[in-house]
């Protein structure tokens, strides 16, 4: 049972990286498997298709991000602080993979958004929950800041995906210039989106 | 020479449309080759590789792409409204791209950028070019629109980043959800993201 679950839990890491540096239309279950260093046969033991196990990786992902994001908007500080955190950390744990492997992965959900979402309608599906579960967190954050006076938005939902859809941007041209300093004016542009009225850290 | 030139286009006409519907990886020559209606043996007198396809496919596209820009961001038009026209445009060119193929393509210069920046370095470059292309065209704009004190922003350079990465940002998630009523809010981000001062619109 140990050796079992070993075995999935490689493949799994193997393909999350590799889906990561490389997309996952290059990749083949010969190639992960090997870089998993298990038997081609043992893949389709525990995964009966790459598309499975590309939700898989997803599902995994995602599980390990929402508790970070929980994390960092939930808590003590105050609402656009929590916010605030967010942007630094997406900007941190970027970093950390470039200083890695030498490349800024982006975002593995963008990046299979692009790649995946017109070619198969259940990894589209498995996307659209994860962003609009992000969009959700996000938005809590925002109505708790306007009910305090601190936001200028009207349609709390809105800013939410505008504030997502700047940090998907923001990350793509972080990977394209393969520099994570690109992610240091999303705290200020979130301001702006959302019509922020204090002046945190100076509104341009 | 005529029939020598129809071959290049078909095959560059294919490999859009592929690139577009399916990604880069996912595509071998055979049938790019197929879909144009050309032998295989051609592809290699008018392209040396795969990739360099992908570039010829890439500065086609912008070629184009350019001109659009152009002639929606340059005119007698005040500024901000021209900055408006390219976000209805864009959506307009989704729409019809989804009208043809019952899915939203999507942004070329993003999905590729998603797809193949941490792949190589020659379609990283020119997507960057790209890029840069893009925000200087859209900081003219802005620093019209700033002189004529319609917007606040400071940091002109910064603003038109931000105004490009809510594009693509929305833009993917108009693919995320074929639907590209997501990109109607462009407007209202943009006027956001610049601190737009005039009720054009109205602003949230």
């Amino acid at each position: 049972m140990g050796r079992t679950s070993d075995a999935k839990r490689k493949i799994l890491d193997a393909a999350c990286s590799l889906i990561e540096g490389r997309g996952y239309s290059a990749l083949g279950v010969a190639e992960i498997c090997q870089a998993a260093g298990v038997p081609k046969g043992s893949f389709y033991y525990f995964f009966e298709s790459k598309e499975a196990l590309a939700l898989a990786v997803v599902d995994e992902h995602w599980a390990a991000q929402r508790r970070e994001w929980t994390q960092a908007l939930t808590g003590e500080e105050e609402p656009l602080q929590r916010l605030r955190r967010l942007f630094e950390e997406t900007e941190a744990g970027q970093r950390a993979v470039q200083e890695g492997c030498g490349t800024v992965a982006g975002c593995l959900f963008g990046n299979l958004t692009l790649e995946l979402s017109n070619r198969t309608e259940v990894v589209r599906g498995r996307l659209q929950e994860i962003f609009e579960a992000q969009v959700g967190m996000v938005e809590s954050v925002i109505v708790e800041a306007r009910e305090r006076g601190e936001v200028g938005v009207t349609d709390t939902r809105e800013a939410a995906r505008a504030v997502v859809a700047q940090l998907e941007g923001q990350v793509m041209f972080a990977k394209l210039y393969n520099n994570t300093g690109r992610l240091s004016p999303l705290w200020q542009n979130c301001r702006a989106l959302l019509g922020a009225t204090a002046a945190q850290g100076g509104a341009s």
